[in-house]
């Protein structure tokens, strides 16, 4: 295990009808918010009316930022900080995923900064405070409700950047699983690879002696896979709330204290499919992540036998090697990930073969990145076309 | 699984080494600390010499709260009051295991409140402000260093109760495994069964549908048995490290998230057993919680089937009733103890037979306690004796 700093204040406020409390935690930070409101489905479920009900009657007044789609905006980062400035934004809350959430996260430090907001996505200024910020979390998988990270696509550039600022941690986090009964089964099987996605880039970093960061992260997963019921009885809210809270304990920073702290590659990879493509991250992690654990346990195949005993139950016989056992371990996520339904080729994703190449090139020069290979990626990105 | 809120605005600084970074945490607060003191081994390591040096190196006054025992005891905590309120102490330091640590929190909120310190313990005042504090953690088990637990003796009055109030949360806790190295090998022991006795209290607290939380407390026991060698090899700092790891984890909240709630019950009758003979925590939950484990299997047996699978990898076979298997695991979990070097008796810790009864009452008196049934924590008591 590695020396570690480990710090998280947000207020985790998690069961069935805790929305009921945004409004008692949301005007403790002052009168005016600001409501991230996303497209798609989140739109007809009746959260945003019920919002606004609740924060009227603590005593505020709603504020919206309007068509918020997937993969967030700078553009819309940008629209979000005028309202801010102009109308003197007391708190900026995210209802959703990490789109909404990631955007407020974005949008509070943003109102506060200074000069171009896009140098401080490419490492050249660095935000040091922020808006409070308030995150209802409706969607598996982002756990961007308990943690600071901050990914925004930049239309112009054709750049997905993290950034990940101190002052980003939400004062609050509503996880009411009722919220999530409503969502769609390929944005729950795409929330429930991510969490396992999460979870996986830390297992696999090569940091040795983390016996009880494997166990939670094994916990994580088993918890995932044994309450993925939920597909089929979207309903089941004990079950949903399992990995509701598996989700936001994935990304948290509890799961990866101690660890290599290495930088995240098969994100990194990924962000580059959805920042050209606009695909759902959970789907294109399904595929990225694949591929690049194929490609990891070819390299070092023993902690992927470690995997495939513990996580489903695959014990290595004798005339086996590490490498066959781990890639069998990858296999059966693998059609786990198709059992849910989702992609598991690039092509499903809609990507062209013709890309890859500029899409392995930009991975290796993304400034969150760990120095990835071009050549590497490229391998994989074909390995999984 | 229940609604819960977590809340843990600890930061936590882990590592060998890191007691380095004492100075730039506490001298945030302010330029006068007052540290706890406690008598014992932890005296001769040179710690507080270390401790002084690196506080004075940051510009800071130290002070001391000197001869601390275990066990804190309400007269030290006084004491500690009217040190901070007459040198204007800025932050509480306590360098230690619970015993320093909760009196630290004690006496920072006792600072800044008003009229008999006791009202505060027996439920009839409520603390809402504090001095700052910080932890230095060199003992396991008490976890004291993430937490807002505050557990003191009345010498008068023969009473040890607790208290949690939110305000007690240690700015930071520094956790280094190299300051554990020197624990006398009791100690050490006893440390790990008080682990794993936090971890119980919520795993068998009959609170359903909590797969993720169970993984979590099975992840924090199985890193305590799998890494016992630093009782025969205590230089061993990466073990010393998982399992101080695990020591924080076990009662900072996250392992307990969405439980019952309930009251710790075998703490609260082992507390009376450390309030009237002054025992050790940890020897004395290794004694109290055995013999109500065996109390509870014999109520409900389901989950300590669980439990012995689990843990000890105890399959319960055809013709075996839930009630011999999970017996059989409390069993191995007793001789572990018992191969630590710990008692397994009252007797063992010098508490004289005829107090039992006197000690069953107590605990169902306790305002900490969940309304014990005198007759049955006599019965639990005698089991053990």
């Amino acid at each position: 295990m590695n020396n570690f700093i480990f710090f998280n204040p947000t207020k985790v406020i998690f069961g069935a009808g805790e929305l009921n409390r945004l409004g008692e935690e949301a005007s403790k930070y002052g009168k005016k918010a600001l409501v991230i409101k996303t497209t798609g489905p989140i739109q007809k479920s009746g959260i945003f009316e019920r919002a606004t009900k609740i924060l009227n009657a603590a005593g505020m007044k709603v504020y919206f930022l309007d068509d918020v789609t997937p993969n967030p905006k700078f553009s819309k980062l940008k629209e979000g900080v005028n309202i801010c400035r102009e109308e003197g934004i007391d708190i900026v809350i995210g209802i959703g995923g990490g789109t909404a959430i990631d955007l407020a996260k974005g949008l509070a430090w943003g109102a506060l900064a200074e000069g171009d907001l896009w140098d401080y996505f490419i490492r050249k200024r660095v935000a040091t405070k922020s808006l409070p910020i308030g995150a209802v979390s409706t969607l598996l998988g982002t756990g961007a409700e308990m943690n600071v990270n901050c990914t925004i696509t930049n239309e112009e550039t054709k750049e997905k950047f993290g950034v990940h600022y101190p002052v980003s941690f939400p004062k609050f986090a509503i996880i009411d699983p009722e919220l999530q009964l409503t969502l769609p089964r390929k944005l729950t099987a795409g929330g429930m690879a991510d969490i396992i996605s999460h979870v996986l880039e830390g297992y696999f970093d090569g940091c040795e002696d983390t016996p009880l960061q494997d166990r939670i992260a094994e916990g994580i997963i088993l918890t995932v896979l044994e309450n993925e019921k939920i597909l089929d009885y979207p309903n089941d809210i004990v079950a949903r709330g399992n990995i509701a809270w598996a989700s936001t304990l994935a990304i948290n920073g509890i799961n990866d204290a101690g660890r290599g702290g290495k930088d995240w590659d098969a994100h990194t990879i990924e962000h580059e499919v959805s920042a050209k493509y606009d695909v759902r991250h959970g789907e294109g992690m399904a595929v990225v992540h694949i591929a690049w654990l194929y490609y990891l346990c070819k390299k070092d195949p023993k902690k992927f036998v470690h995997f495939a005993e513990r996580i489903f139950g695959i014990q290595k016989t004798s005339g086996q090697t590490d490498l066959s056992v781990g890639i069998k371990g990858i296999d059966v996520l693998k059609e786990k990930f198709r059992s849910w339904g989702l992609p598991i080729t690039l092509r499903e994703l809609g990507v062209e073969q013709g890309i890859l190449p500029l899409l392995a090139k930009d991975a290796s020069k993304n400034p969150e990145g760990g120095k990835l290979d071009p050549d590497i990626v490229l391998e994989v990105l074909k390995s999984c076309y």
